[in-house]
């Protein structure tokens, strides 16, 4: 499991008091938490600074990179922000997020994705909206994902992305994406699946725990990388633990390992930054 | 998701202790903390008392039914001590853990099932031994399934135990239990299945978390009974979300109701008995 650590978006209330304060310190300390914990990439999202995102996005950028050697995922509405973000990029090969079945972001993101030669998170949503059931979702993904490797996108390089929906707003949110994961994962074996993990939990108590069991379920139909708040050590366990029990960890020496190391404590939940 | 408390069991030394010592108290206290904790039965084991264990099912199954109003699982490799637990039980249908494939076992164990309307759990395995395999597991139950059904007894009365091994012993351990249950369901969808959940992570650290872990991909392959350790408050807690992400708790009432009780705290992971 690749983990895309969440925690540098202007949406959270502490990211967004960073931003305004020009505090620099913290999104650093942040970016090397993140990175330490075990993540893969660092997504950096300011998409809520409307009107100087573009510039708030290269400050961002510019900052993680002084102090992490993970590769980013450039997150934003904006194709701009993007651009921008993905033209400081200094180390491995970045991730857009996001490209949706949306014929105009579609033809906006398209060309950056080959341009700076990135992974590509695919939305599973199109011009007729959010999709509700597994049968929406793999409708989008049969134009969506022949599209991208149509236009050369490798299958290696395409992170499908169902779209998670907050189980509390419908019984069966988490059993769509199950079934559209098992599915597409049949049609399409050579692309990953990544979700929003914390989607699920949204105005849920127990929201960790939630976010837990959801993974792991996702895992078991496929799920290959996830945007999660690596901070919580308990999801990095679980993600090995679940490769275990998946038969990708021989005799558990990866869980071992890191248990050695003391990276996924059972008594404590949480780093502090 | 139905609990099999597992506590009650000689096989653990500070019950050991307590039986030896006439340690009545001790028990009730245990027995009656499982039925707080959300038991659905309580499983009675005195199988390691080799010259005494009549005499201590006896003395056990009558404590236990003095405090909790929870029916018993009947646990032991003799058929004699399971008829003795049996003969005494005064509350609602009790299980048999447990009938096999093995000749000897299913002729000595079935009528017991018949004369005391039982509920039978059924292990994979039979006179070749062990299963290591989902084909070995299929291939018992296909057998063993029908016998039971032929005998008269209820589908719903039949517990199919896919027997879990170590995975820190092979890396399939896991993968083997979800193919077999995955595939018998579909072949038998009026049974149930049930496992002994602590087995998964015998020998290996972060055991409860691998205990969550299994639990949760088991049920996403039609699990519904589990034997374990219902102290771990946890254990219940991730049952309660993987009903709700699996559509079948709406709207996560019965997570929400629970939630308030305060019954499955986040950051506390065992009732003291």
């Amino acid at each position: 499991m690749k983990f895309i650590a969440e925690s540098i978006n202007t949406s959270i209330k502490r990211i967004k008091t960073a931003v305004e304060d020009g505090d620099g310190q913290y999104i650093k300390r942040l970016a090397v938490a993140q990175q330490e914990a075990g993540a893969a990439y660092i997504d950096v999202n300011c998409g809520t600074r409307i009107g100087d995102e573009v510039e708030k996005m290269e400050w961002l950028v510019r900052l993680v990179q002084e102090v992490v050697t993970l590769p980013l995922s450039i997150d934003s509405p904006s194709p701009v922000a993007i651009e921008k973000g993905l033209s400081l990029i200094t180390g491995k090969q970045p991730i857009i997020n996001s490209i949706t079945g949306e014929e105009e972001r579609f033809q906006a993101i398209l060309p950056l994705v080959k341009k700076y030669n990135a992974k590509i998170i695919a939305l599973l949503l199109d011009d007729k909206g959010m999709p509700a059931t597994a049968e929406d979702r793999i409708r989008v993904a049969q134009h969506l994902i022949p599209s991208l490797l149509e236009a050369g996108v490798p299958a290696n390089d395409i992170l499908v992305d169902p779209i998670v929906r907050p189980i509390g707003t419908g019984d069966t949110a988490g059993w769509e994406v199950f079934q559209a994961m098992a599915t597409l994962k049949e049609q399409y074996p050579e692309v990953h699946f990544s979700i929003g993990l914390s989607n699920i939990s949204h105005g849920l108590p127990m929201d960790e725990m939630i976010n837990h069991a959801f993974m792991i379920m996702c895992m078991q139909n496929g799920l290959d990388y996830c945007i999660a708040n690596v901070l919580d050590q308990k999801i990095m366990g679980y993600a090995l633990i679940a490769e275990g029990l998946l038969g990708k960890d021989a005799y558990c020496g990866k869980l071992l390992k890191a248990y050695r190391k003391g990276l996924y404590p059972v008594s404590e939940n949480h780093l502090n930054v």
